[in-house]
């Protein structure tokens, strides 16, 4: 089944389902592995990843070359944050011949200004204008060959401190635009916005959302609400970095790397992870026999580390 | 202190230095953070992070466009590994050119073939004539413009099993041929080779090792070799993958974030490391006032999350 | 119709067919405006204008992406110069997934060796392993997802001076590899070894030529020869760098543009070569009323040229 | 010295000095040795040879690719139309460290709206804010390390239909925020309103113009007038654009390269350009004896074709 149309039965599918955040290619791999059915190619993950700032730093096709990367290692559909579509109609026409050449399923842009800032920075940023905005989501979809490309139309409105009633408004606006969901934004610690504006939005058409703040919120509210599609949106760099700080001062400090290696994926996961094995089958086929190389098992056989995947074992 | 002059540095330096593994901006910098003097552009890791395999398959510009970000972020050297130099001297001549406008310090070539297969894969990989590496060596020297600029030269004569005398002559054409220190590369789970080798050598010029599968060894048996750069190759994206897929598997299987938010760095520790406070500082003075974002202190105070480096909690 | 079929049927009318070069996104255009039913994608002349040499100093993705923007702006297929295919086996299926997104018809590949040389240049090149490019047709025929992507063997025995027995010989081992076309290249100044390769072939497989050297020769010769395709390998290039010359110099020495407005295109026809028109258009249909521009009618009009494609008028 | 520093002595200059545009590495290459001691890095002409509208269709860091090919293959200063800086005071800051990384001289940007629209289509576009544009042009200012990078400050007010007033007044607040010199636009087909402004402007700083459309002025009016650098904006495209029209067409008609083989640079000329020479005298350097290619005198002999920079003839 085509990436997008997976996408799309996920949006209409009667369960709430559940995608979770990659920033590049293995953890787009690491994202299918666990069972997902969908991957959130974040743009905060993604310029963290980079080094740059979440307000435009990396360049749209900066953010391509990730994305490609990350379709290209997976089967499941990848919904690009495409923050607000990287300037106006035209460039987000643009972007979606770009991303259905790289099989990307489905792009979510918000209703914000460019250069963009992340949503969880500040207070009361401008929106941009209603008008405009369906103007984009039209321009998406009239310019996508394939028809399960989806749109999903993030509203800032709650974010930004506008009320419930101008995010409702923004959102039915973009409905009527094309979109495929809405994914509406809070960042308050408890639910009760999106719940709210589930409870008046009545199902029009999906709703996406992100709980990164209100994280304590059992699953099964977001369930009784209809929410169509959860994003857990950052997680994956979250868990990397705070172990990678661990682990470099770890080394750092003892001037050693005996200690960490039963604590780290051992480096034949690594060449698992990047398909090592089918390059040498590879070879065998399309090889002259001199050229080939001899087996792996041995280096394989001789690494002395955990199976991949076994639990992270206490590190005090 | 130009980066260049601190590598040649680091390859001077009377003790034994350590420098590890990075592979995109953010591990950059938490190499830096760690406190180390520099850093591993691995070829290994940076195509693992990308999705693809230690085959160049990745080119070697996609490769240049990663370290631009790791050098754009850090303030200690960078040494990149740049698998064979991605062709023949010409190619040499133009990354070394490419690196020097993104002020990476120093790279490293190994004596394989393009395109190259990763040193732990199969056995008796063939090597590259060493009158024609020699001549990589050479063509890097003389086109460089800093004269700190550094060339590793990586000896796989060990690793590929054509004995120690091979490696030390080929060692001594690459130190002949201006190599600024060489590489010795061994993937027996012991330290032997490399301080044989050690040992013949004579510190003719600064040594640098590997210890990726003699991690076991105690560092003093590195300083008493007179080593000079040791370099923990891979052990970031390792201790990423690891927590990342167990951290995947959890939400996964839980279908929620709330066991997994104790554990994982906070959002506003991305924005740390995204630099944003100086951005915000920045649209202080560069943006009118009615352009400017309200303070960002709320969002960092309501944020719920262990302070960065917080010590990763048992999981089980 | 797809262009990879577009191509396919290039290849197999019963007509000689030709195709022009073009070296970025406006000559592609041009190639498909003057009526041509394909585009060569030259090595030569991508390398050239990006002011590189012809010796895979580019890297294989700064030349996709050239391709790339030379494929969006044309409906017709592209014959992708694509070296020696930039490494082994393993870098010819990734080219080819990648060419495949990118709406590139077809790819030619060369039995030499890598970094390649520019054909012209020296003499007795050593070729690739038979067997060895063998296996990389094979590769990229079994990895392209489009059962019409065409892949083109470029034999280079002639010109490297081994003999029409060798040149037949590598033709044969391409073509039962795979290879949809066999392209005999030459560089004598006469038509006589590759028609004579071509009474020797008795049409086992299209053949394709580049008469750039052989230039005087009467197309009908190809015809009764049977050729299938002629590529007219580096023309647009060539007479673009005459033609900037001699304006550059001219612009320099009369420190005036007065006289050389009415031997260059309009501006407005550069509007017309980028579709201006549709943008106009698309704001129409997308653009809230209030930031549309004026008509871009005026300034047509004022514009104090000749038609796009008059004829050059004498300089002197 | 250093191009940064050549530029700035161009725009200091007590005589009018001259730039021509490039748009590749080749015209830029065309441009130095034409004798020119500045090339204009064109918007237009770069979106247009990449096939795109001059509407940052192409993102920013694809113009960067196509500048630094430029740069790498020139030693005069190129002085880059960077359009709005592509973003806010924070993208033009980044954007100048990336530009000073290539070693571009200076950079323009002009006082109108992200994604820009070309400033010969339509009329009365909106223009920035002043202050946000000065507060561009002081974070440029403030970014770069080397004190002779330039940015040209472009006031659109002219053209934009908004008057002399304006114009003034807006040229002035930049270049009090640090511009080093004021680009002037103006369409209209007579040079009135720019010699206006610099009569009112009073050399405070070193004035830029564009003839495009007032292409029939006498230089010396520029002169007597104080310009200081006189912009020849899009001339080597519009050459290329209508040779390559009228030899393609020409080839596409007759089925046949002969007759125009007479009227385009030799393939010889391309090699020339690429300094394929400096290559082959590398290879004598580092390359073993056995693997260097035969000499290239042979070739270039045997090409039948003009010297370069011949005149074009008369193609009736």
């Amino acid at each position: 089944m085509r990436k997008t149309t997976q996408f799309k039965q996920l949006l209409q599918s009667p369960r709430t389902e559940f995608i979770l955040e990659a920033h590049n290619g293995i953890s787009a791999r690491i994202v299918e592995e666990a069972g997902f059915k969908g991957i959130w190619g974040s743009g905060l993950t993604i310029s963290a990843s980079l080094g740059v700032r979440d307000n435009n730093e990396a360049s749209w096709t900066q953010v391509l070359d990730v994305v490609e990367f990350m379709s290209d290692v997976t089967s499941i559909p990848i919904l690009l944050d495409a923050d607000t579509g990287y300037g106006n109609f035209n460039n987000v026409r643009r972007l979606v011949r770009k991303l259905e050449q790289r099989h990307v399923a489905a792009m979510c842009i918000e209703d914000k200004l460019f250069p963009k800032t992340n949503s969880f920075i500040g207070e009361q940023q401008p929106l941009a204008d209603v008008e405009e905005f369906a103007g984009k989501i039209k321009a998406a979809k009239d310019v996508q060959s394939d028809p399960d490309f989806c749109v999903v139309a993030r509203v800032e409105a709650l974010i930004a401190g506008w009320g419930l009633g101008e995010a409702l408004r923004r959102a039915d606006a973009y409905r009527r635009a094309g979109a495929d969901a809405i994914l509406i934004h809070s960042k308050i610690a408890e639910p009760d916005e999106v719940l709210a504006f589930a409870a008046e939005w009545q199902n029009e058409c999906p709703l996406v959302i992100v709980p990164t703040m209100y994280h304590q919120t059992p699953t099964e509210r977001f369930e009784e609400a209809g929410i169509s599609l959860v994003i857990w949106a950052n997680h994956l760099m979250r868990a990397a970095v705070l172990r990678m700080q661990e682990i470099a001062r770890r080394i750092h400090d003892k001037r050693s790397i005996a200690s960490v290696e039963g604590e780290i994926a051992p480096v034949r996961e690594l060449f698992r992870l990047q398909n090592a094995a089918e390059l040498k089958e590879a070879e065998a086929r399309y090889l002259p026999a001199r050229l080939q190389r001899p087996d792996v098992a041995e280096i394989a056989q001789q690494s002395p580390l955990p199976a991949p995947g076994a639990t992270v074992q206490s590190t005090s």
